[in-house]
């Protein structure tokens, strides 16, 4: 039984600790939060034995194998040293950081630590719709991957008070999209090129200094090709969707929703929104996810996302942030020199 | 927390002891099964403190409050009896036996025990997709329901052996589409006609005296019909659907799959089959059918599910039986007399 | 080039006249209608020579080949008598006639008529979603038919001064449907059952002494069932649908739109619905129906349907009728030795 | 009754002479081809009275009213400077020319002339899907346009030889792309970005200079932007598509299929292909095309597609290319001012 430390109960701590709680071979031995009131209560309602305010009482617990950060995410970093040095396996959710230099410092001291699992939440990569684009890739369904198209978008933006910390659209966003066009095409890029605007609401670029719609072109070794369309608002709903175009064919997925219905009246033939938001969307993939966690840790395994992926997406979004600025398209190698 | 006692812990008795690990409030505090080889491991690994080979170690104990009666369909009625009497609230599974005479002997008993919660088990009527026809229906989406078309087709036959001891098409299988008609159509039937052969596998008539596909057409009070046509194979997996067609328009709903990715190839748009079979399409249903159970104890409710709604199920099933041997539409006026 | 006469040019003449003039191999050569008052300028607007009030004009000269007859149902008999015995090719809507000896009269005629071509029009069969059902039957993609469930649905009933002399539902709107479950399943039926009301319009009943939805079970003679649903009205639209189950899987086809625009707003996701009515729906099909006339006359080959056709159809609407009004399951032996 | 004349009756020619057969108010009074071998017989199966190798007989026939070039694209300003000298209106094949300056020159020559018609064939604009977006938009469903993703893809490449002098994939292909983003978005384009590659076949790119696969982001006056992906091939077939978001939601739209059957099946649901190609997938937009061109010259109106709309499309087309070879974003007006 492996005993796990939640650092940080807001939204995703709470999502991740129902998740373990769905698993057999794990228990949620403490939770750590210094903001949340009723943190007491929460741990009895699920009977986790220990509850921190201090997060650090986590890090010196001998009994605990291993601690998921999902604090803010400008601490990642300095929590992720501390929990690698008492010799935790971490799950860390993204971003690692924002800062490049910060996230190869990681991979180093993980790396310097032998059969410390280190993982990085890229949650859509455990999601059934986007597994299934893979998985049909890999049996070599659509023969060698040509052009790739992320469509992602939001419900609704969020406050500009968000916006002004979160790193800007493609690392707090994108994000996700840059590591699923890894993901798909599976190879090293080579260039990146944005466009973006606040087409949404004026004030993410007024008052936020971002943009909320944006499009991406990235290009790859093999000469393969990925678009992403990102906004911070679609109307209908939390738009997840990718299409996969090979030599030999194509495949795409879809969004999901809580039924599949065809209402069919005089007005038209009208079908259920997708889910809002993320929790519900990916529900089923957080908890895949975890379980691969815990799972790399029970075998001395590799996680199926470590911080080199965290560091390649990171990448592009920094580089998307520099292309929409400077309106040109930049390599990743000029990119990787000028850090 | 309510303490309960699961009876058999097959299949479907498994499925239950699952969907209520789920839930917060109730307790699996034993669990009985005569012939489950590792009840005892089964038992430990559920973290389940009490496991019996004899199931009136169950009825006889003060401390359980509910038990789910998960045995061969020829042990509900003796065992209901027993729960009702030691004053156990009872979820049963379906049939809650094949005599008519017996269920309304069950009625009797639930009725003279002041506050005692007996649901059966129709596990569609909390599936989702069937949940929003009847929501669309009860908010007069479509008007008054006129024609409903349910389709309901197992992916292979179940083996001779079984089909022999089942009750037959009607009462084993359709019972299900019977009940969802009632459900979505929510009015007394009049009269039913069924036509029906073994098309599948000769065995099931020449051994199994059954048939395996049939359609069946009812006859309700208002004038407002209902087709059910049932098959025990699709070659494509499992496959459940309804439509009903009302004044203002219809609702239709569709299968489950376990992603919506299009794979688009020279040899055509392919996608996935339906989920395989009633486990997993239903598993979210049986939560929250379980669940509903609970509340009608805590709440000190009616449950959702009643003996009278297996009554009318089963009468309809058993006339369905008589309309296909005599080749002649069934009142179930007559019928009813019949008995 | 082969001359064809029009008689009737009301709604589905002119839909005839409109699909010849497609083909390039023959001439509308002469149109006759009683009561249309612009005959003459219709047939300029469309370049036809001779236009007549009385169709014996048509009948009577020997420059034209060919007849289509679109005037009401009670003339086909009496004019397909005429154009038969000038030795003229028949293209006749249906119904040929809606009494059964009147329509085997006809039979016998045309085959007293060595090489001439009597075709009915059943146009289901030219549309190419119902094309796709019957092609993929018969390369064997389903295995052996089992089970068949066609959905036919006007978009609102027709006045009860048209219901009255229609000849009611079976035979004036599902004869359409009867004739595709023989199409589909293309063997003999062995009973028919039905039950139905007046749902959508009262007086349909009470004036018109008819139904106007309806739910029909026919067996046939390998054990394969049929069950057809009709409704006067669909407030989506037309609605013309047909599954087929058999051994290896299932086709479906669906209806047709005038565009698949998919649109999603906070409402839900919206398409278009069906289109209106038959002509829009069917005008394709009209077309290749009446190209495989002229092919038949062309090759002096068999009408893809023939008054055999007209009659299987015709007997089983009758046989309908009698189970309505009777209450019971109709043999179509028992039937047809009644007649 | 306009007399026209078809200048070309290759493929596209022919398609149109089939379109304008379908009309009531318009005579194809003369073809001309100087390599069409059988133009006579061509003729006279289509009824058309006069056919010469030489399409200068058309050009001075003072019978013709109009002509529609459909010859090599090489000869469209030539033939169009000719026809408009004559005094007749002229329908024209994309692309009016090559070159931006010729375009010009034509788009002058065209006001000279009052009350002339000069249309430019796209005939995406008249496509019942792509009909359905604009309409989506301009009734206000989607509110504000922000971001279109536009999908065209050819079903196979076509020969090495083709591509050599077809101006390349952004003159020849994605120009009707470029030109259903400004006839969707509806303003001015401010910048392009363009990536590509030869990922379907090597040979197009080293004897042809050219690409075959590529992605170009647009970004237009409002700030909203639009991405079109271009491939020569989909193993699935005629792949058209887009997706328009707005402020209030998003419409997209879906390809075209010769039927709507689903085979359900043990290897999954499978469906029909689009059609091939685009004479098959856009037959009836030529249709309602070529029908607009004629409607402007009985009601001496503006064309739907005049050149203008050619000029726009074609700067991106060769801006696109400009931004390919440098590997930088386009400023429309910097390309505008070069030339």
């Amino acid at each position: 039984m492996i005993k796990v430390g939640i650092i940080g109960v807001g939204r995703i701590g709470v999502v991740h600790a129902k998740a373990l709680s769905k698993l057999g071979n794990v228990e949620i031995y403490a939770i750590a939060d210094p903001v949340v009131a009723d943190i007491e209560t929460y741990a009895q309602s699920m009977q986790i034995p220990n509850a921190y305010k201090d997060y650090k009482k986590i890090i010196d617990d001998k009994n605990i194998d291993a601690v998921l950060i999902c604090t803010p995410s400008d601490t990642h970093y300095a929590i992720s040293i501390e929990a690698i040095a008492s010799g935790k396996h971490v799950f860390c959710e993204k971003p690692v950081d924002l800062e490049i230099s910060r996230v190869k410092d990681i991979q180093k001291r993980v790396d310097a630590e032998n059969g410390l699992v280190y993982m990085v939440g890229f949650n859509r990569r455990f999601d059934k719709e986007f597994m299934a684009l893979k998985n049909s890739i890999e049996v070599g369904k659509i023969g060698k991957v040509e052009l790739v198209q992320i469509t992602s978008r939001d419900p609704s933006p969020p406050p500009v008070s968000y916006v002004k910390q979160s790193g800007g659209l493609f690392s707090d966003m994108m994000i996700h999209d840059l590591d699923m066009a890894y993901y798909l095409v599976n190879q090293e890029a080579k260039s990146i090129f944005a466009v973006g605007n606040a087409l949404v609401d004026p004030k993410i670029k007024t008052e936020g200094q971002d943009i909320d719609t944006a499009i991406v072109t990235i290009e790859f070794e093999s000469g393969a090709m990925c678009v992403i369309t990102n906004s911070r608002r679609a109307a209908y709903g939390y738009d997840q969707r990718a299409e996969v175009h090979g030599s030999q064919g194509c495949i795409m997925n879809g969004n999901h929703f809580s039924n599949h219905s065809l209402l069919m009246v005089k007005e038209g033939l009208i079908s259920e929104k997708p889910l809002d938001f993320f929790i519900e969307r990916y529900m089923d993939a957080y908890v895949l996810e975890i379980s691969k966690f815990v799972e790399a840790i029970e075998t001395k395994g590799k996680p199926p996302v470590s911080v080199i992926d965290a560091l390649r997406s990171l990448v592009l979004a920094k580089a998307a942030a520099i292309s929409l600025k400077e309106g040109r398209k930049i390599l990743i190698s000029e990119f990787m020199s000028d850090k």
